[in-house]
């Protein structure tokens, strides 16, 4: 199971270092995994219906090469772990080089549980997607 | 009725412009208007609970001359006018320059209801309110 | 002259009053305003060699139907007037009902100055830009 | 060397699940990180002009309570551990229950380097901020 989605960088994601602010690559993560989890089967327009969210219960990002004004940079998703009430989602943002190389402008994962609100109780991670992890 | 809050400049509130971003700034006219609610008897902390949110029905705002990294941003909210179904706030965001005189970053207004969630009702505004503005 | 942008509203764009946050909006009028001057010949990635960035001086905006999460919102930018040192700029912000209709979340409209930096100093704006105005 | 910063949970902090964004507690890590190069002889206000920026290299942060509108959190900053081009620091946000118990709502750790701009090339981390560390 895999998403990608595709921006330019935007003046609101860079700051006065003269590059995407390392809090902005976040939205690009935060979209794909929206992506993802549309992917499988819970889209965000009945979220809010449903009470049951994706929540984040830890990142690990690390920045390789800065992005800039204007760059395009591209983000996967994927689900690489499904444990019993957590899964692992991996992220690349990538870039092309002036040279036409590709660059990774940064990787991460995020840890997400399914929590159910009010109550923010985490549910069990559904059997099947077990099968698309990885 | 007034509030006052203060900012030092950071990264995310800036852009490759190398200056504050249009949008942060309303960051710190949104934190003073809390301040202000507060001051007429409505803590953020108690929002939830009671369903009653005053919501941005429109926002007026002139930027003047640019807050760079690490400057002190000063932003004071009054209740400007108060009608039947909105009132409207005016802010002042400002700093000194190397100089020591008073500069004035930005300038804005904002009108606000008091809307009812989950209907989305607008409430009457306080009559008592009236007195606090101007 | 004239620009569009289509977002789906994610978690980052929404507060706990359930709905889209008045400042998110804004970084869907950002977008549609880099479109529309990439559309008069500024693009985002050549911006900082040039050293010449439209800067908004002037934002107003109305609120006029909250979008929720997950939520299509389609922002369209034309240029309306141009000035000697300024042009205006308007947007809307638009999705459809349950029924299929149109329906206005917020329209917008921000006045921008072409700004040389670092010196900070205004630039004329292009003569032939008064043709694509309207 | 340590640095403490205190908010209260903003509109603009929290989403439509009800709780503070994931992504809005970088905003608190990132002035408290601000508040510790401070300390450490590296104000804000003078690092455009020295061109030398403290650059998050890698983040982690594990989410384990969520803080609501309106809350206070405490964020605290430690310089954990010194290398020779990078350090790492590690954060703490905390609030109080309802019955008064000090409550985590998450901890993060960064590793950054100082990067002079515009090369972009990291710089040796001053050989007295050993003393700092831990």
């Amino acid at each position: 199971m895999r998403a990608e989605i595709t921006d330019v960088v935007q003046f609101y994601d860079t700051d006065s270092g003269g590059v995407v602010s390392n809090i902005a690559y976040l939205r690009y993560v935060e979209r794909a995994r929206s992506a993802l989890f549309e992917a499988l089967g819970m889209p965000l327009d009945t979220m809010m219906e449903e009470g049951l969210f994706p929540t984040v219960i830890r990142t690990e990002i690390d920045y390789r090469r800065p992005a800039r004004l204007g760059e395009t940079v591209v983000t996967t998703a994927v689900l690489a772990e499904v444990e019993k009430v957590r899964v692992a989602c991996d992220f690349r943002l990538e870039g092309k080089s002036e040279s036409g190389e590709s660059v990774t402008f940064a990787t991460a994962r995020q840890y997400v549980a399914l929590v159910k609100m009010p109550e923010g109780r985490p549910r069990r991670i559904p059997r099947e997607w077990a099968e698309f992890a990885g």
